[in-house]
């Protein structure tokens, strides 16, 4: 019987990460889309801001004329609930080779008054119609081989998370040994965070799950020895190219904590060594 | 007589940039102001992205609760011209400590409808506020002092700019030897930009013209041996901290080249050696 739903295209059969961003036009109202927040992709307390921007950014990806995000910027304003949701989306802008959109995230709160979750701007354009030319000197992260690098099945009991892990039996993340000490007390201080990155049920990485790729990995803050949440004030996205089959690799760093905020900067290198995405987000620094 | 116009407050006695970037509320439309867009930024044929950034950057500094730009980005969706321009503003979230608030920049075709120039999404709050707190691994850039580096003046003719070069009578800016070859035909094929930066009139950097600094120095383009205009598309800025008083360093480095497109990322150190802007745009990659 399973197997059947499954022939027939039932939702079961889709991706996890699919499943978890549809989004569905609203009827009558051009440019909005309802969908679900799935509870799991939630770290800690909150739901994973990656997810909530590949959830957007297949809204976006509807609207506009363009398939392929290449520049996505968010701005996270009230933190998000596993449950109902909508997008509204706006056409900025639509040229030959790109076009502009906006979108907002909405929950409706306690009292059913709409609460903006999440505003986003982006360009897109057809990342597979770019002129092929590469001229590159960022080299890939050196990094010990997958089977080298650990899994969160390997850590122990405690570390610095306390609350829902459920992301991670979304993910297939393999962390650098070298910037996973944090999970046994022992952080680098280097402000660094490096491993490689699946989906856990084996679906393929593509220029919208890239959006969720950036910010899927524990932040480097735990590397500098701090603990507890780091909300994302600002996330800013650069899709470079549509990422080969394979886990990617993710390099995060953090240079400077100043003011109770750091940058996070990602790199994310697809299996054929080409940069597929870099992002930085602005966020605040835990007090831990 | 023009001292008495000194004397009495006129616009003559204000700094360039201040004058510039001067915004007037709309009477009777709040969020809504008015300025002029000043021919004086231009280089080869477009008005400086960094000068455009600032202008709507002073408009949310007075439409939002809080004083600073903290995380700013910008879409750039088509080509400013010299003359009126309006902006409107959205306070989309007033908090505590950060408020966010969108613009667009406006100004008339030659039909006299309105055309959209720019949209962007800030946070803004107190930097003078923040914690003192700084845990930074970022270094200066290593580069000569202000006196050996060189300025516009001693560049020979020709160049890879052909068209004006307005804006560089508003900066102070001497860049590093080592990333002015290409001036002179030799660029080092690295994508480096390094220079310092002060305005030439001695008005001293604040958090607002920091927007400006990110994008003044020649593009990263030139370093790589390619010529002519490198439009931004989007370009999001982290203003850190306050400036010292004195010349920024700023330093460019351009890594990826690929489908056309490049990203510049921008580091700004003040006199202090502090690291006060974090900037990454993303431009089109010019053909030559």
């Amino acid at each position: 019987m399973a197997q059947l739903q499954a022939l027939a295209g039932d939702d079961t059969s889709a991706s996890e990460f699919d499943r978890d961003t549809a989004v569905t036009p609203r009827p009558g109202e051009p440019g909005t889309y309802d969908l679900e927040l799935s509870a799991g992709w939630t770290i800690i307390a909150a739901i994973n801001g990656g997810y909530l921007l590949a959830a957007v950014g297949r809204a976006l990806r509807d609207a506009l004329p363009h398939p392929d995000p290449i520049t996505v910027t968010a701005h996270y304003l009230t933190a998000s609930q596993p449950g109902p949701a909508w997008i509204r989306t706006q056409t900025v802008r639509a040229g030959r080779t790109m076009s502009t959109g906006q979108a907002s995230l909405f929950q409706a709160d306690e009292e059913g008054r709409e609460v903006e979750r999440m505003r986003v701007i982006a360009g897109y354009g057809d990342l597979a119609a770019l002129p092929a030319q590469v001229h590159t000197s960022a080299a890939p992260p050196v990094m010990p081989p997958y089977e080298e690098c650990v899994s969160a099945d390997d850590a122990p009991e405690g570390g610095p998370v306390t609350g829902s892990t459920a992301i991670l039996q979304r993910l297939d993340l393999r962390l650098d040994p070298a910037t996973s000490g944090w999970a046994v007390g022992a952080p680098s201080g280097a402000g660094d965070m490096r491993g490689w990155l699946g989906l856990a049920d084996g679906r393929d990485h593509d220029a919208l799950s890239l959006l969720l790729a950036v910010d899927a990995l524990p932040p480097t803050a735990f590397d500098l020895g701090l603990k507890g949440w780091t909300p994302t004030l600002e996330l800013t996205v650069h899709v470079r190219g549509i990422p080969a089959p394979g886990p990617l690799r993710v390099s995060l760093t953090t240079r400077n904590l100043a003011g109770g905020l750091l940058e996070e900067d990602a790199r994310v290198w697809d299996s054929a060594d080409r940069l597929v995405a870099q992002s930085r987000q602005l966020a605040r620094a835990p007090r831990g």
